[in-house]
């Protein structure tokens, strides 16, 4: 019996999701952490290994999403709207989806120079996950909607830093790099990281509708 | 008290969505017709310029967009369905929004070369917002149907032939473009290009959406 | 009067469905056919007449669509939820486009580099429309739910081969491709075949909610 099962038996309905979601957002902290010691490692084959690493972070992400879907089609009491609730792990999941994503296209392309505007984007975006343990474990109670607002504001925060890096890694690289198919890679690689970052917001965007709702 | 706030009180709650709907579609005329002007500027210096201004328009979208949601959300009577208020606020919104986001690329990408495709392609970007006015504001009054479906149908013409001149320039530019940077750049700009002719063309299917249901 | 108003009158209202359907996946099985040739037709003419074959196909696609959605328009009794029908035109319709983009793309870019990543790739895509037709079909009965759902699986498994060889060709291509404007169009390509691929697993995917609901 895997965790689901048990959860279905022993904690009350409303406190399960709470549980899942908790997972999910650790799995965030987890793959982005992994995300930021990618960009960090001199070495192909380190890299690469790392890579293995986030794709098995991803698959355990999938493992919690069908969980919570699961335990949501079998439950008739919900902490709060299920298309919310829907929406919340879904946003979640995309974050880790693109981080593995990314790993792999700095594989498949062959990346090699990963600038310092890359690394402060991927310890911008390890920060974002970090917070969206905080605003998600904050709705478990809405006396905390005040400490969530705050972790919202902080990700919308670092979201646009993320934005400015990436304009001026853009703006650097179009005025710099006169190697084509170097500018391709890099261009591909900070959108990406940037699509990231959107994400973490998105997923901002979801608990503070939850939370207009309920609070 | 800001506009919306003053609507609150004087103007029958219907009438309200019209007048916000007419600003927001005149904020897209404005938006277009600096884009218009920024291709047509030879000066870095003054398309720098252009590109604050629009994003000072961006902005006012933005305020606009959130006026017509909050009201939504305190009005229980609606001239049209809620969820085709939104619709119709968002894709508005969303032209606004990619008209920036191109700009923002004309400078990021240091872009120089602005075809007269591209020129053409704008242009009738700035026709199409002027026609997003007038079906719009034809939705005040549903013995404007007729004149609403014929501005929807130009909008459709218009699309086309936005479409049309992409596929020439994209053509051309594979033909010619020897300078892999400068393709790169070019491709880009085009396909953003396009990518406003149909968010255009979305607004143009949310109207034609709530004609049918309602007219 | 057309096939859809012919149906109006004398087929019981959930056959029609079926056989529009039917029709449907019918036309993708056409435009990926027409597809997998045009990627081993070595002559640009020859290429171009096949690229207005598929343009009449996804023509015909969009018939079909509307046709579908004019009778859901008009049915109060629907063989399942108006949202899934929704839902699997619409899918359809989006693979027969991406065939329809991805042979413009061919011809826009000048490609003449056909690689046998390619064209394992959308052998592939018309196996999955193939397969498309089956569960599609299947659904007529849900007696043929282990029928469907095994059509579902092989769909899976196709979209995880085409993914394969999406990520062995973008990789070789990044290692040896040193023309970057061959770089760009093969990469292009090679990420709209990917994408055909996603959107048929999407089809997959409906059916599969459809099955869930009703079997």
């Amino acid at each position: 019996m895997n965790f689901s099962g048990l959860l279905k038996y022993f904690v009350p309905k409303e406190k399960k999701f709470y549980a899942m979601f908790n997972q999910a957002a650790e799995n965030t902290i987890e793959a982005s952490a992994a995300l930021e010691k990618l960009f960090n490692t001199p070495s192909a084959d380190d890299r690469r290994a790392i890579g293995l690493t986030i794709k098995a972070i991803e698959k355990k992400g999938d493992e919690f999403t069908n969980q919570i879907f699961d335990v949501l089609n079998h439950s008739f009491i919900t902490p709060f709207d299920r298309e919310d609730i829907n929406d919340l792990t879904s946003k979640i999941d995309d974050v880790v989806d693109l981080i593995y994503s990314l790993s792999g296209k700095v594989d498949l392309y062959r990346c090699t120079n990963f600038s310092s505007y890359m690394k402060e984007m991927v310890a911008i975006i390890h920060q974002g996950c970090l917070q969206i343990k905080v605003a998600v474990g904050g709705l478990e109670d809405f006396k905390n909607s005040q400490k969530v607002l705050k972790s919202c504001k902080e990700l919308h925060k670092l979201e646009s830093r993320v934005d400015e890096y990436y304009h001026m890694a853009i703006s650097s690289l179009f005025e710099n790099e006169k190697d084509p198919i170097e500018l391709i890679k890099q261009k591909e690689i900070l959108q990406n990281i940037e699509k990231i970052a959107n994400k973490i917001e998105d997923v901002s965007d979801v608990v503070k509708t939850i939370l207009v709702k309920y609070a």
